[in-house]
């Protein structure tokens, strides 16, 4: 079995398998050359060939455990027929919904033909994957995704998508589930094309207190974990619920995720009690993996010391940066193989 | 003994004391009448007249138990010698200090008489205090001000900041040293000048991983906690280590801090631990302030609930922001007082 396969049904590997969140991107020399002659970011992401190769890219260059596929997790809002542009600089761009007239908007039956470009290059990239390397699908989870739709675009504040939270969670709620529909068929839909694993991104979940985060981060995860061990109980799920602080622990205790990824800022006391839960994934700050030397190695070594005796899978606690020099994740991949 | 120094020091109140963070300030339409007719933000709050009045006019308008005084945490920076101006719509701009070689140009010495103005409305806001209220001194903790001072201002990544504390920590840690014994000196001669309370605003303490957090959150804190008690042991600090998530309760058992302030985030359960150690204040979502009607009745009965069986103090998980309707305030303290 593939060592992340492996770790994510709970065998410790003498090897912690590891990968990055982002590894495929800007950072690389290789994926800056095949951007300059193809389209904007979006196109990229639909047209087959180029997110084959610039998931291979990685994979090959440093002999990760896992590639996970260029993708983005606005596609599934795109795909339910909401306007999606890149602009260079600015983030993504989306015609807010701001209220419960506005779902009808929502086209749920067309998600899955429009997004096949994307499920052609989970087929492609698994038969061009070195067989010792897993393939990791990925969705964003559905307050992540409704905070993007409400908002408009990417936000400091989040002051309009709590604002419908808060002021009308009943309606709120509609959206949430409309969401974990289509989470669910996408990440069905890359499974069925050859991820061997997914993870689910909800890179806003700390912007949540209590109460709003079990309605809309854990018991959304809860119905797609579900739904999705129903249909396909041998693909583990990696849950990613960042900033979530004191409510990871509820989060793993209660979602039914195969396995959690943790965020810089989870001390590793906590992680190794999470870690008495489910296999852990983690956790380096990737400004460490930008800087290199003696920082970057003691902080790695710190993590490896404190997660390598239980299930256990190396990576950042957030995405690459585009500052990061290569070298420094060579590094990092010959500093955890040891 | 005023309701809210009793809580401070660990003795459950029937009526839990209520203030608000930024409870003086742009909400206010007395506030901006004032504003007006005066000069820049710096400016103000140098100025004791006007910070007295500004600093009296939510405890006027709401009887809340206890005033806080209308500073800045900038101040002791530019009390250090850095050039500061806050710029409309901008946030706060300071010529960055960006290595070990630039702390000479800090001047510890000049502090407490170029912030003389500050202890001066201490002073009168004290004499002209209701006697049923009291008053709190504050100073943001050294890890905040290090960020705004090495950024230059107000960052979302912190690159710059952590980079020295990720690439240098010895001389780092000379930064971090220079800021606390400065906010040693400035939450002292606040105390000296009247304070009956100080709370520690450690607003960015929230990015910082584990160890990084120890280092430049704990330590400083801590340290900080000790000097204040021996000069000062019957006046309390309430630490506000904003964005903890996990590390709260370390922080909690680890700096001293006679109280510990809780953002939103912090789930109640985990509240009611850290109310084991120590009295507790929190912790609304300041959204709820703005939103008001059931979810803010709702979520501030579900608080009180929680955490009114032990020592506790009312209060929001952050500052007000400018759109809150003073109306919602005042039925917030309606709702405490029950």
């Amino acid at each position: 079995m593939k060592s992340l396969v492996a770790a994510l049904r709970g065998e410790r590997q003498a090897v912690p398998p590891l990968w990055l969140m982002r590894q495929a991107g800007r950072y690389l020399p290789e994926y800056r050359k095949l951007r300059e002659t193809a389209g904007d970011f979006l196109t990229l992401c639909y047209t087959p060939d180029f997110a084959t190769e610039v998931t291979l890219q990685p994979v090959r260059r440093f002999g990760l455990d896992a590639a996970i596929l260029f993708s983005d997790i606005l596609v599934v809002p795109h795909g339910l027929g909401m306007s999606l542009a890149f602009r260079e600089g600015e983030g993504p761009v989306l015609e807010p919904l701001r209220s419960a007239s506005e779902l009808a908007r929502l086209e749920p039956a067309r998600l899955l033909d429009r997004l096949a470009p994307v499920y052609e290059a989970v087929r492609r990239v698994k038969r061009d994957l070195p067989a010792e390397a897993a393939l990791i699908g990925f969705a964003g989870a559905p307050w992540t995704l409704a905070t993007y739709m409400v908002e408009g675009g990417s936000s400091r504040e989040f002051r309009r998508v709590k604002d419908w939270a808060y002021r009308e969670p009943g309606s709120f709620v509609t959206l949430i589930e409309r969401l974990t529909e289509a989470t669910i068929a996408h990440l069905g839909a890359q499974i069925e094309a050859g991820a061997e694993a997914v993870q689910l991104f909800d890179s806003w979940a700390g912007v949540l207190p209590e109460a709003p985060f079990r309605a809309f981060v854990i018991e959304p995860t809860r119905r797609i974990v579900a739904a999705l061990k129903a249909r396909f109980p041998e693909v583990p799920l990696i849950g990613f619920p960042r900033g979530a602080g004191l409510l990871y622990p509820d989060y793993v205790a209660t979602t039914g995720v195969a396995a959690v990824a943790l965020d810089q800022h989870v001390p590793l006391s906590a992680a190794q009690a999470m870690q008495r839960q489910c296999p852990v994934q983690g956790n380096l700050d990737p400004l460490l993996l930008v800087l290199g030397g003696a920082a970057m190695d003691e902080a790695a070594r710190t993590i490896l010391a404190a997660l390598r005796q239980g299930p256990f899978i190396f990576n950042l606690g957030h995405g690459i940066v585009p500052e990061t020099p290569p070298a420094h994740v060579a590094r990092l991949v010959e500093l955890v193989r040891g």
